[in-house]
């Protein structure tokens, strides 16, 4: 049956005004109608109506980059440099990282991304076909791939065996209405030129994405300079692989020539501001990169490296660290981020009928109430939800026109289970990095 | 009663390891034992047993900069430069500001606080009385003053009448249980020398704190050094105001001579890194401060330049900056920054009894509930309050014995009511600034 939604306001994208008083009608998976909420209802009598009450409805969130399955190792090791951090505690662990955990792990994260209103992620991880089955599980979207490298995976063994894989699930998820299977290569110093030639060639034969983490650290670049004698990006595009098929991670450690080359070769970027500062890694250049015109979507990174899901925070982080570095509060406004966290995220991913609220439009949309005393007084809804919004305020969530989230709950799976496994796996993983 | 409280962990203090599955006893306003809970039953089975489950314990934040009653303000323009956010939207509402908006928004902000676990907030403002009233009413605790500067105030006329209005509430307020009256001439550029000198002989007078905005943009530095010949630190330093007496907000500005002079005249600086960066003003040099051996705690500044009152976020934030722009993720570690937010902000409003608990501390508690996805799993109890609990988490609050917050439920005051009188307050706001 049809749905129509009502809320006191509806943003539609960041660059129509704020509709209020507005309401959405949800047919099957689409957005059939957006208007006047007296208007529809006359228009469509016979729609189930959803009174949001004192609320924002806005597009749901892209999270263009997360590890979700590690929620298992959140706080495990904080405040360590980058390499004792993997080498001591991550690494030693994922060496014993289970089927099971992967999916568990997903879950728990899954449950708290639909709570800040993430509706569609971009993931890379090892066992990706569990946490394909968690999103089968939980109604969310999310574009995934396993990550690849040359060293053996406890995942998958040897390369080849990653790269059949990938090949195994592009065939099988080729057709599915939430799930796109992208080609993800850890990055250029995990991965030998080869492996990303092979990479890139399976992304082309089945017109999908390649994700990768570039450019994140100052390490990283001389690392590959020392290799190669070029930075990562002109690395990659010596290799042929800077294209619009290309979503990069981080993109930190920018010259302005290589801004310019994204810019010009199509190339998107999961800006992650939270993690790059906790890890010690910098603040990308996002404006530059805005300005240059490239797309700039938003991501977590792992919530081991954030230690959250939370995209308000991300937006928030976002902007203030701009203005803040620039000296200038003009800078990043609230609807750009807002952008960034919607409609850019979802065209980074070739989804372009999602990340704003229009008739033929994919209904991923999200409730945050404004009955809460930090959201209070409402004087503009991008100002509310990027300024002052966070995790948790978000009340209601609908991926493909099905509620996930409704009135505070989770309707699709059991949350509480998901927290007591991730609890049970936590004490193996502590057991682990205490013999380590 | 004695109260004989229960929590997964307890966190005494930054500087001692968590007691898991410990408890504290709480008799009148103050903490009579702290141990294993099942010891403490033992000793004291007369007490009233209140059991947090799943949660930690730990003591109340103290946010050491804000202007509270600010709220009315949150959201009404941002992301515009300083002075045109304050010319043409802050100063010209400011004009008409009446005492009932500061006195509902005080209560609205303090709302916000107790969910965010603050237990005690300091506070410069026009109309402090209306916030006196705000914070006997809620039972919060507050170090506070009327806000001084050369100009007619709309709070109290001119400043004589300032001076004379916060001598009448050091008078009347000395033997408070909840609140400590400062001394607040607003900042250097609004204060004339004269101006500064009675505001410190009243506070000197009354064994008080002076609190004062400072170095906190590139812009005031420049107008102070043309104005008087030198920055603001040695502006005051020359008319005798550096002494352990004085909080100064922001300190952004400042150079390794200014941070050395700060350390040795024993100053204390309330760090605000969200705001800062939101107004664009740059980033506080928080590490090289608290190496030196300045007393650093944290605020929020006003909800309208931040855009909320959770200082979980502004431990994050402070923590994330200094790690990301030198590069070292070990900077700040997770127990440092809640150090700042508990135990230096108390020591720097010369509260020694508060910020930490043991036998003889004042008992101001909050408790976060980690029945969450986004605190799931539990590996330590610092990295979860700081790295990704967030405000709104809080469940229980305790100010001097007595529950302020209680299983999610405000006990001393009607929320709603503030909301709804706040969103009122708004309407009109907002049409003051159209015709402005």
């Amino acid at each position: 049956m049809a749905k129509l939604l009502k809320a006191r306001v509806v943003i539609t994208s960041p660059n129509n005004p704020p509709l209020s008083g507005g309401a959405v009608l949800v047919e099957g998976e689409r957005i059939e109608a957006l208007g006047a909420f007296e208007e529809l209802k006359q228009r469509f009598p016979e729609a189930e109506i959803v009174d949001f009450g004192e609320s924002i409805l806005f597009p749901g969130f892209v999270n263009l980059h997360t590890h979700a399955s590690m929620t298992i190792f959140r706080g495990l090791a904080d405040d360590l440099p980058l390499m004792t951090w993997l080498e001591n505690y991550i690494f030693p662990v994922e060496q014993h990282l289970r089927r099971e955990w992967v999916y568990w792990g997903a879950k728990l994260a899954i449950a708290e991304m639909l709570r800040s209103g993430i509706t569609t992620f971009v993931d890379m991880y090892l066992f990706e076909p569990e946490v394909i089955r968690a999103v089968e599980e939980t109604g969310v979207r999310a574009a995934l791939g396993e990550g690849l490298f040359d060293f053996p995976s406890p995942g998958y063994g040897p390369l080849e065996k990653g790269l059949a894989l990938t090949r195994e699930l592009l065939e099988s998820y080729a057709t599915h209405p939430r799930l796109k299977i992208i080609v993800c290569p850890h990055a250029t110093y995990t991965c030998s030129p080869e492996t990303l030639k092979k990479a890139a060639a399976l992304a082309e034969e089945f017109n999908t994405l390649l994700h990768i983490h570039l450019s994140e650290t100052r390490d990283e670049v001389a690392l590959i300079k020392a290799r190669y004698g070029e930075t990562p990006p002109f690395h990659l595009e010596k290799l042929g692989l800077l294209n619009e098929r290309l979503l990069v991670a981080h993109a930190v450690q920018l010259t302005d020539e290589e801004i310019e080359l994204f810019a010009r070769r199509g190339v998107r970027v999961a800006h992650c501001p939270e993690s790059n500062l906790k890890l010690g890694s910098g603040v990308a250049p996002v404006v530059a990169l805005l300005e240059a015109g490239v797309l700039v979507g938003l991501g977590t990174d792992g919530p081991a490296s954030n230690n959250d899901l939370d995209l308000f925070g991300e937006m928030r982080t976002a902007a203030f660290l701009q203005k803040g570095l620039s000296f200038d509060p003009t800078r990043l406004p609230a609807e750009k981020v807002f952008e960034m966290a919607t409609t850019f995220g979802a065209r980074a991913l070739g989804f372009e009928e999602l990340g704003f609220i229009a008739p033929g439009a994919r209904a991923d949309l999200a409730v945050v109430s404004l009955a809460a005393p930090h959201l209070t007084p409402f004087y503009d809804p991008f100002s509310l939800l990027v300024y002052s919004a966070r995790g948790g305020d978000v009340t209601d969530v609908m991926v493909g026109g099905e509620f996930v989230l409704r009135g505070g709950k989770i309707l699709t799976f059991d949350e509480e289970e998901a927290r007591r496994q991730v609890i049970e796996i936590a004490r193996e993983v502590r057991a682990l990095t205490k013999k380590g």
